[in-house]
């Protein structure tokens, strides 16, 4: 039986799936959360799919340790390559920000014709069009790589000519082809949002999966009765932060995404959670 | 003994080691490589000391199972943090690339004035200074990390009004104290030293460490009996590349800097070589 009150994992290749963990926490405040954030091998968005698959069957095999009742996978490129494969090895629940992208942008289309921007892993793992395919075959889809984005949002170049030059390029054959949805496909993108707005115009929607994605955990947990009813109390250990790399870094820039004090991000040796390592609850599928 | 006929590690974050395996390659021709760019775990620029001596201590370790006779670590930021500490562990000679660049930087300046550019890990170690410090105490060094060039360079922006713009703002504080001599600390920025020349104007010097860690290589190899007399003939099996990624992507990109066929870059599980594999010749001394 699966604990009620046991948190819910989310990782990411950094600190952006922490502009998912945020949504969680908005729209479910019960529920305690276990983050880690692969800063030692970030980013994600420019390696091989065998890469990523590696990486975040580790990651999950961590937060199996830290017995979490269900998993998300905050990041696209890990959602892309390795979500498919990782989730039938597990027996929990398992829910990536792709999928909640994708069903936010064929609600918000009017035209059909969507854009979808991600890093070059994410882009190229044509996951996106396979889904929207999936659910709608009369739907558009156009990607397209972006992979000075994180590095600008990481300088801090949020409102910055040089971020408005490089928008300009990246986006124009969106908007030459008339697109009126536009998915913001990796975590950092929701930070230059006015940025990325401002170039496409107003007539564009933008999508940010982290929404969705949150509304759908909600929706899961409710029908497998893992939604935790007991409200937060003061001293509860709400919240905790897990990373590969130095956590004093993490937490510098985490604290200009999520406004809770991040006073407990630990430091771990994610390399060690290998296929041989033992982990309770871990079932063989494979 | 040390077999003179044996290969030269040279080791990198990613690809931009290259470059240095490249002068290499120039200078001792006569000499076997084996190459280890870290391409699953880039960028080292950005992470903490702790996690770049971890990642290079495993390299090193992979390095002595190919049974090298000395090792070039040619990545600024490893050589700023780990190489202090590693070479002290290890019983084949190692150097980096930092103090080669410090030493062609006091030849070349005149007015004593020189300025370093590079990753924020190398800039932060405040490495460059120091040795500067010991070898002229006279001279006079300021550091600027220069984050979103290596990316720019990966992007192919080589020649662009989006890295001169990026260049004159990371450089102004330099032009201002009025330098004379400047170190590429970094193996990607030689890649854009027509745009950084440009910005520095005519009356700074670039310094590449690529090509006097090339020469210092050479020297110390001399010194210690292991220069490889017998020339490369056709069908020797000259340089060996290994990298923790996928080795497709390597391949593309290593040609472009390259002109070698690189046919037998291969993949390798990086983070197996940890403390407790045994390997023969390992001395330890801590």
């Amino acid at each position: 039986m699966t604990d009620i009150n046991a948190p819910i994992g989310v990782f990411d290749s950094g600190v952006g799936g922490l502009t998912v963990a945020k949504e969680i926490m908005h729209q479910i405040p019960n529920e305690r959360i276990v983050y880690f954030g692969d800063t030692a091998r970030v980013p994600y968005g420019n390696k091989s799919k065998e890469t990523i698959t590696k990486f975040s069957r580790q990651i999950v095999r961590f937060l199996q340790t830290q017995k979490v009742k269900a998993i998300v996978a905050a990041c696209n490129t890990a959602s892309a390559f390795a979500l498919d494969e990782i989730e039938r090895e597990v027996d929990i629940p398992m829910i990536g920000v792709v999928k909640p992208g994708v069903k936010a942008a064929l609600k918000a289309t009017r035209n059909g014709k969507i854009g979808v921007i991600g890093t070059e892993g994410t882009i190229a793992s044509r996951i996106y069009p396979q889904y929207i395919k999936e659910m709608n075959p009369d739907a558009n889809i156009t990607g397209k790589a972006c992979p000075l984005f994180v590095p600008l949002v990481e300088e801090g170049l949020w409102r910055d000519p040089v971020t408005d030059e490089i928008a300009r390029r990246y986006l124009a054959e969106l908007i030459d082809i008339d697109i009126d949805t536009l998915v913001l496909g990796c975590t950092h993108y929701p930070l230059i949002r006015e940025t990325i707005g401002k170039v496409m115009g107003k007539g564009v929607v933008l999508v940010n999966p982290a929404y969705e994605t949150a509304r759908e955990l909600k929706e899961l947990l409710r029908r497998r009765g893992l939604l935790r009813e007991q409200e937060a109390k003061l001293g509860d250990d709400m919240y905790q932060f897990y990373v590969s790399d130095s956590s004093e870094k993490f937490k510098q820039f985490a604290n200009s995404i999520i406004k809770y004090g991040i006073l407990s991000a630990k430091t771990i040796n994610i390399e060690k959670y290998e296929r041989s390592v033992e982990i309770t609850g871990w079932r063989k599928k494979y």
